[in-house]
């Protein structure tokens, strides 16, 4: 991380740039023009026109020409993967209560969780009538099979979510880095990284039976994506970031780094952090999140979320070789190669 | 209603229990059997085990029955359809702030807004679940259409929602009676009534050409039973109808009684309302909730929705007799007359 903006990540920002204008196209079309839009339509357009990374069609199209795929009938698909996501971010963010999304208010504290949680439903009923759209262009087959993507998708996410939060809920202090890494591969993996890939080769003709190849790339690739967020959240640049730092400690998650820390502290500190994870949540001060963050520092929490990052970012290269064996080399080879990279150099 | 338990009512409400067992057991077979248990599905099969009316999933199977066809063909569809509208349950109560439901803690009071927000996005995965298994049974054409009757659903009901929770966010008092029928045929008419007929209808063989012919009778039964469920909230027994007494005035929900008072306090009362309404929740007392109650029986508010419910079930057995004049007499169009009946006679 010397050089701070090397020219193959301007040339990947670029890229994502290009698939952004697709999906986010794809998205804001799937929108129905009617009423009622103040207290609904309104507020999700703005929510989809936030600009984020939009990994997840980028990697599904990507995936698609890789293997000869004509990107115009994977952009369909890739627009309901973000809109889904969108969806899945609203929710997030009541369920963690956070602030800030993408830079600016969640929907949530902009709008009340009663529409927000409204407005969440509606992206992802929206994601389901995208993908029944497929059908003129893909045929029934094809399309059914997508759906079913999407399904297993979803099943695996909200499961993972659901032990993410339950643990917080419960303010478990038992949780191993193994509890950790399955959870992540629910939460996160699943519709992240495996599914865009495997809907992307599924596109472009690569037979059901051998999309197997993608579990574990897109397995270590979102371990990497999800352990830099954690780190980001902890000591990243707000600016560049779009929410707020710190805001993990606050809502008691349990990551890599907390857990390290878990394990690590002793004695009087030990009781204090115990004690600031027993306190609901308007009890747990600044201060306090400040001397958590010392204590990851100091004991090499931050150290050890960072080798684990780089790890798995090593380990999704070396599998990338086995799951795009049958892809000859393209630029679109060439960016998913580059958003392994940056999974572990990003800054937002 | 001089006989409070006449013998129609009995032999309906023995109808619906055999409807239930049906689709409770589809609900219920459709809840994966693994982990997270205490998270996401323990809490989510507690929920989907208390009893409700499953209205929607009868009318759906006896409306297929009434055209002739096999109930076996109709039952997932049906159990979907009570899926989804548990769905809507759990995500409505958080979005209403409700205490109670079915009798029992809500599922948000009992484990926590963010755990309930992402159950009710579990069920309505499910339900989409359920629908892509009509395809053996039913095959991929008729299944798709199901599919699309859901989406349409969906979409209907939120934007409904939406309406409804954006006048109390924003103290509408400018809401009038036709506002009110438009919000109640997308918040609760589509959904509950028109498709659960359409689709019974088509798994039938009816042809997709002919379903309009259940519109009119399923808004107009959709709001006798609104406005019924409405009046139960202002005055009905909290034992039978389990939810809180008088929670909808707690809530400011724009219900036709309270657009009635509106209308019709003058000076320092009409004041007082506006007031009242003004306030943030917290700050709306039970003592106020009771001077209003008082207000709507003086200015005859009360008698009002119990006329515009009755009328508009008038209303839905006339339209009745157009929907079903197709379906031979049998048990199962008894059983939709009948329900036409308890929608103003219910007081649960």
């Amino acid at each position: 991380m010397t050089d701070p903006d090397p020219a193959w990540e301007r040339e990947l920002l670029l890229q994502l740039t290009q698939y952004r204008e697709y999906s986010t196209r794809g998205m804001l079309d799937a929108v129905p023009r009617r009423e009622p839009r103040r207290y609904l339509y309104d507020p999700l357009s703005e929510h989809l026109s936030r600009i984020g990374k939009s990994i997840r069609p980028a990697l599904c199209i990507a995936t698609c020409q890789a293997h000869g795929g004509d990107p115009a009938r994977a952009v369909n698909s890739a627009s309901a993967l973000e809109m889904l996501h969108n969806a899945f971010l609203v929710h997030d963010d009541i369920e963690d209560d956070s602030e800030y999304r993408r830079g600016l208010p969640t929907m949530h504290a902009q709008h009340g969780i009663a529409l927000a949680v409204n407005a969440g439903d509606m992206m992802n009923a929206l994601s389901v009538r995208m993908l029944r759209q497929n059908v003129p262009t893909l045929g029934p087959e094809l399309s059914a099979r997508i759906l079913e993507e999407f399904d297993h998708m979803l099943i695996e996410s909200l499961e993972g979510q659901a032990m993410e939060l339950g643990w917080i809920r419960d303010n478990r202090v038992d949780i191993l880095d193994d509890d950790y890494l399955r959870m992540a591969l629910k939460k996160t993996c699943w519709y992240s990284f495996i599914h865009p890939c495997r809907i992307g080769a599924l596109i472009a003709g690569v037979a059901p039976g051998n999309l197997e190849r993608f579990h574990r790339f897109g397995f270590y690739l979102g371990l990497a994506f999800q352990i830099q967020d954690d780190l980001l959240n902890l000591s990243g640049d707000r600016s560049k970031y779009g929410k707020e730092i710190g805001g993990d400690l606050l809502e008691g998650k349990r990551t890599l780094m907390l857990i390290h820390l878990l394990r690590n502290l002793r004695g009087g500190d030990r009781q204090r952090l115990m004690d600031f994870l027993a306190r609901p949540r308007p009890g747990r001060e600044q201060g306090e999140v400040e001397w958590i963050l010392e204590m990851m520092k100091a004991l090499g929490g931050l150290d050890y979320g960072r080798a684990a990052s780089r790890h798995f970012a090593e380990a999704a290269l070396f599998e990338f070789e086995q799951a795009f064996a049958y892809a000859g080399d393209s630029e679109h080879k060439t960016f998913i190669h580059r958003i392994i990279r940056y999974m572990i150099t990003r800054d937002q």
